[in-house]
């Protein structure tokens, strides 16, 4: 069989690791699944519709390091671009592919579905320049250089790219590849590294109060491994923002807590705006992960070790990666002791026994503040926890965790119902760590059809929903008692079955009946558990309940 | 209490006459919904996601005449935007009124939520600019001017507007409107019109074989009581496209069928491709509702009658209004012996004797031919029937209508799953048409749950839902048994009650069965119908077929 470009491309992200792509069929793009589903690596995962499969595209990528999803021209890949959107702003690495019409049609400009009927079929390319670091339409001519490029892009930046796919395109003939997409993929400048570390090594070494704070930045560069390196060779205490939340070990000696600016404990808060040297790196400061704003910091006191380049005071040293810098500063720095360092774990011995022994009441209603204490207990060691922009991030966000588990939200961006969807992502991505959903009942109704690609593809994650009847974190900030914060009363529990997936299923009001949901999923860990938690309307984490202010008092 | 902006924007909507709002809240639209839920004669509609509030919104338009939708900044109204793109495509003017971040927190560029996170508070708007006729952000100056600008140009070019509302700008004080938004609604210029009237009116009289063929642009601009007076005057047999199907009584004894191109009738086609006069009104001829542009005239014979000007041959008369142009033709038309003319009405005596004397069998399995015969007796007048793109649409043009039947489908811009939540806006639009929807399971799927609003507003409209396990749509283009056309099957009949509707739910399999729903969606009228209808996964309406085998030839 003749090698095509379309094969050219699915053979490109086969290269880069993808091993599932996401998606919904349209006639653009049907004759071009023929070709991934002959694919002797890569599978399709046909998704409910276009937004759920950018969401889930977006969990994928977050857990492998990228991911592809394809839709058709116009309809499907509007519908994605809320998601292409957030993987964009929370820098997430995915390949949007369009089928789209064909040359012949396009060129004479056609009155043909899925286009705006005026002849112009770059609209969308237009509206997705907006949100991809890189597009292109590809041709007989330009297709192999044209892949490779975007596909660089989206690699190198972590952010998405888009490619159209004009339906007679893909089926012509193209050359294998034969030299690797990635050849040199650090980019780190050595002279500029030098430079660094002969600048601010110094600085570090006769801070008295230094202090790590990390973020999100660390997942996507990869750099877990560099930080706990870093971090020990340094024995700094460590912070981090709660998009980063897991970035580094919640139970390590030097682990201090999640900061957020003026809500966190007085301990952290001092620790960090009084420290003489913030060595910050990956992090992003944005209005609900500091409770707006309210850092007690200033620019002075932080060293920002970013993606690929470093910033101190007013100096600045380029093409530095992210990963270089950390380890070459942790080759030349001296170790501190750490009781001249005000190390705080952030459990107390007390603390970390109270939540050890929980002692759940039987009878009684299900609490915020309790549900997360027994939460602490309940996850464990390489747990990937994914938490919605609401009661469910605020409250995730404070629960301590153990060794290497990966925390996902998306509190930038912030679309809620994402992470129903994303969860079929980071679960496809890796079916050895257990996947743990935390999703409230508005954010579940936008997007729960995605339970049902879940049972397709027989994969077992736990599913809890919070029944609170309404937007509690809309509440938080305005309308408590306004009709537009309510929504629709369903019976969430019976769901996964309707959808046809094979799933323990229960609705739990008490704490008695949630330790028994509890005990079965680790008694019964080869099926779906979907628990659904009765929980009051105007219950919520503390965190939000302040953040709610602060963000309120931002719109004013 | 002072008089604001949001409450100028909201007495401009009901001025127009809207009645309801559709959407989703957020933090930064939430104080601006309070404005809404105060108001005296607008309902607050809360969807369960964006994209359907958007194609809720359009349903309601294309009844009701305008329709508007609030949801928040990015997330929000990206959410939406491929609802949007279809309202433009397909002609229906929507008011998007998007909540912003405060003018304080766009102006300093700030990292907040729902932004890129790059300071560009702007990217929205440009892509909202592709798919929208007038777009705005508002301030405490130019608000009022804008307000009235947008509402203009969406109610004249019948295409949606997007209305950037800062979170701080619709509490500050504005004046009261004195006058009315729209004063002279009519554009047409009466020169060009007697020009018109003496240039076209000869070349209709001397026609032997004159035709009318209407189109959708008639629902658009209102012009059903219009079309039907100038048809009567002139005696001219009518044919429609589908998707201006109903634009024209099809139990009208001038009506001659929905003309589709080669895959018309035979006498069809040749009375409309052999016509010497093709009288074309509010027509635009696109691939999938044409079989591929297979229509069999050329322009020479066709005046083509357009929403503000009119066509034939190489001449062009500028701002004439559709109503207007048929009103004057009316007026001096002489109108024609219909003996005279070749009209064959859609159904023989032989034929609707066949229909309207369906024998049902009962222990049948339900065919695709047969359960649409059924439809020509269960369709009333005045109903609205609702049909997805897919077996549904192509079904459902097939049947014969009885008088003032409206029918709405999405063939232009054809984004599957889109009449579900358009149903929601349909039937709130008119609470005394009985609204029928017919979808498919593919398309179920990707929007299904706004069943969840139309259970919390206690509308019962008549839904069917085709269960053939899967994409048939795509099987007749490509990829028949191929993996990505499957979709998991679901437990549909179960779905209503599960999100809480008090609904009527059946599943049937038979004619028997089908025979005893359709019975009691008529003995109980007070209550939403649901009705899983069992078919199998390669029957589809011949007209599909055909299209299907079109569209494919197209992506060659």
């Amino acid at each position: 069989m003749e090698y095509t470009i379309g094969r050219y491309l699915i053979d490109r992200l086969a290269e880069l690791g993808i091993r599932h792509i996401f998606g919904v069929p349209g006639d653009y793009n049907l004759s071009f699944l023929d070709s991934i589903v002959d694919h002797p690596a890569l599978e399709w995962i046909g998704n409910c519709n276009e937004l759920n499969a950018a969401y889930a595209a977006d969990g994928y990528a977050r857990i492998h390091g990228i991911s592809a999803l394809v839709t058709t021209f116009g309809v499907g890949e509007l519908s994605a671009i809320n998601g292409i959107a957030g993987s964009y702003t929370e820098e997430v690495p995915v390949v949007k592919i369009t089928g789209a019409p064909s040359t012949v049609v396009s060129n004479a400009g056609k009155l043909v579905h899925h286009t705006l009927g005026d002849g112009d079929f770059n609209h969308f390319s237009r509206m997705f320049s907006e949100v991809t670091v890189a597009q292109t339409t590809l041709n007989e001519q330009n297709a192999t250089d044209e892949i490779d490029r975007v596909l660089r892009m989206c690699v190198l930046q972590k952010k998405p790219v888009h490619i159209n796919l004009p339906v007679d395109i893909h089926s012509k003939p193209a050359t294998m590849p034969t030299t690797p997409l990635l050849q040199h993929l650090s980019q780190t400048d050595t002279t500029s590294l030098n430079k660094l570390i002969k600048h601010v090594l110094p600085v570090i070494e006769k801070a008295t109060s230094p202090v790590i704070l990390a973020d999100y930045q660390v997942y996507r560069y990869d750099a877990y491994s560099t930080l706990k390196t870093f971090a020990e060779k340094t024995g700094f205490p460590v912070a981090t923002l709660s998009m980063g939340k897991g970035v580094f070990d919640e139970d390590h000696p030097q682990h201090i807590g999640v900061y957020s600016g003026k809500t966190s404990t007085p301990y952290l808060r001092k620790r960090i705006d009084e420290s003489d040297c913030i060595i910050s790196i990956g992090v992003r400061l944005t209005d609900s992960i500091t409770s707006g704003f309210s850092q007690g910091f200033s620019e002075e006191q932080v060293i920002h070790i970013m993606p690929h380049e470093i910033h101190y005071q007013n100096k600045t040293w380029n093409n530095i990666e992210l990963n270089d810098a950390l380890m070459a500063l942790s080759t030349h720095i001296t170790k501190r002791d750490p009781e001249t360092l005000d190390i705080k774990p952030i459990l107390s011995q007390d603390e970390y026994k109270h939540l050890s022994s929980f002692y759940a009441k039987p009878e009684q209603p299900i609490l915020q503040e309790r549900f997360w204490e027994l939460m602490h207990q309940f996850i464990q060691k390489d747990d990937v926890l994914i938490a919605d922009q609401g009661t469910s991030y605020f409250g995730a966000a404070t629960v301590p965790l153990k060794e290497h588990v990966t925390f996902i939200g998306q509190p930038l961006w912030g679309s809620i119902g994402y992470t129903l969807p994303a969860l079929l992502g980071t679960q496809l991505a890796d079916l050895t760590r257990r996947n743990i959903l935390f999703i409230g009942d508005g954010a579940f109704q936008l997007t729960f059809q995605e339970i049902s690609t879940m049972a397709r593809q027989q994969i077992k994650p736990v599913i809890f929903v919070f029944n609170n009847d309404g937007y509690t974190v809309e509440r938080a900030i305005h309308g408590e008692e306004e009709v537009y914060n309510d929504i629709q009363m369903w019976n969430y529990a019976e769901i996964p079955s309707v959808l046809g997936a094979k799933s323990t299923q229960v609705k739990v009001s008490t704490e008695g009946e949630l330790i028994d949901a509890l005990e079965n999923t680790i008694a019964n860990t080869d099926t779906l558990h979907f628990i659904e938690v009765v929980m009051d309307r105007m219950d919520m984490p503390e965190l939000l309940n302040k953040v709610g202010k602060a963000l309120a008092a931002q719109n004013n």
